[in-house]
């Protein structure tokens, strides 16, 4: 999977990612007010009308991406049925030939992330039967409980050619409280990208590493620094965009082949028809709005080879 | 709710917690081939089958223990059908009068923090409309992105009167690969331990606070310096019998008020009719022998003071 997406970013020209984290403020009013409508303000709702939210931005935009990240976060504070939604927009993405990132940062000790990596990566055996799950083709890991909480992952990831990427440096203005505190010298953030690197080798693709890294956009002289840490691990880069990161500072990121580098935007497309440079679209046509900021996206990123 | 689990550890003379971590390999073969008759071998007989597992343990049990932990990934390896009997699990052990901790170890930057918190611990809006989740008690939250993606649990604890369990020194064989870390003199977990006690003087019950930690009852030493500096936080203690801890190291872990601990069990508990020692009951009786190891466990940590 990881040699597939990096397939697509080059013949898309577009090492990004469109995050679907859809709050029920982003989806347009029409859309709330159909699925209202149907099935009431009830929780099946809001789950349609995420679902249709997003439908319509994949549609928009499934060409010229090649993966989304959907952040499970946004579908399980809706219960059960934010997360039928979940199941569903992976499935309707990878029917459009889209790569699939669960931003789901799993992570605990052996058998319990044995079990997750099941539930989002794998199959579960039930009596004869085998069931795949939420079959995400990639996830998100937190690395926190060390190799034993991670190594599960990797392995139903060899079984099923999945990748998983490793919370390393995230984008948030408080991740430095416990990932840059300084241990023998150098921050903790680089002591778990060193073993991501270590982890990587175990799961290898064709030019890379089927367990990345996630480091924020937000630090890119800490992108630097950890680029050369993990040389065959793909970085995903969340924070560009709404978060404050500049495609200029995202040239560390990226190996010398252009690749190695996968750039997260999720409000900033998803939303796109809330912006006043996109408000010429209109709630209405919300989804060309996205297509036009990604668009846009892949051209600033473009700036940086 | 805080203030409730004491009270409730103090009426039962019991600081244990019984761990609902249902592998399908636990549930015995009378239930599994009555739920698999019923739904077939499916998702859905399978998630039949650790919800009449747990109720006949939680029949079995209520009256003798404070609270239950559910580990969601043992729910979610089932996908949709697994999460809903997490949910119908937490609804009936509160309704049997348990505290609930959702054992979900989650946790990500600020406002997919505050989504978590939501469907974990609060209410969503849809339209006009509330609802209610997952509506556990209490979440376990992982650490690594420090404060802004503690505190929107600890915003929702606050309106709910709901308390979360930080991770801090986890149980596993390699939980030190990181958090036993040195910085500046001292392990990374003491300082994630002084961060709980800071978090936690923002959201105080009557003795203890609202915001607890995870500390694995594997390392007994470092459960001593961590009970000295998170003196106000209730410590869950994970990691008791099948990990190999013993009561006998578990002292350290408490006040002098008999409290501040509460020590969890799963597989010792929910899967006793396996071993050797409750074998008299049989398959056919697991809920009794379930009802034997709490009563073993409590006597046990009873000779602790």
């Amino acid at each position: 999977m990881i040699n597939v997406l990096a397939e697509k970013i080059k013949k898309l020209n577009a090492p990004i990612v469109v995050g679907l984290d859809p709050m029920l403020g982003y989806v347009p009013e029409h859309i709330q007010k159909k699925s209202f409508a149907e099935f009431g303000e009830t929780l099946e709702g809001a789950a349609d009308a995420i679902w249709q939210f997003n439908k319509e931005i994949v549609d928009n935009v499934y060409d010229l991406i090649p993966a989304v990240k959907p952040q499970i976060a946004m579908y399980e504070q809706f219960g059960i049925e934010g997360l039928k939604a979940y199941q569903k927009t992976i499935e309707y993405c990878k029917s459009k030939g889209l790569v699939v990132i669960g931003d789901v940062k799993r992570g605990d000790i052996g058998s319990t992330s044995a079990a997750y990596a099941t539930g989002h990566l794998g199959k579960v055996k039930v009596g004869s039967k085998e069931y795949s799950l939420f079959d995400e083709d990639f996830a998100t890991v937190n690395p926190y409980l060390g190799s034993d909480g991670v190594k599960p992952f990797i392995d139903v990831c060899k079984q099923e050619k999945k990748g998983i990427f490793i919370l390393v440096k995230t984008s948030n203005p408080s991740s430095g409280e416990f990932q840059d505190r300084i241990i023998d010298g150098r921050p903790l953030y680089e002591w778990v990208g060193e073993k991501v690197a270590e982890w990587g080798l175990d799961h290898m693709g064709d030019s890379y590493s089927y367990v990345g890294a996630v480091v924020g956009a937000t630090y890119p002289e800490m992108g630097k620094i950890l680029r050369k840490v993990m040389p065959k691990s793909f970085i995903l880069v969340p924070g560009y965009g709404a978060q404050g990161g500049k495609a200029k500072d995202l040239a560390p990121y990226f190996n010398e082949d252009g690749l190695g580098a996968i750039v997260n935007s999720s409000r900033g497309i998803i939303a796109a028809y809330k912006q006043e440079k996109y408000a010429r679209f209109g709630a209405e046509n919300f989804g060309e709005a996205s297509r036009a900021a990604v668009i846009d996206m892949i051209e600033d990123i473009a700036s940086i080879f």
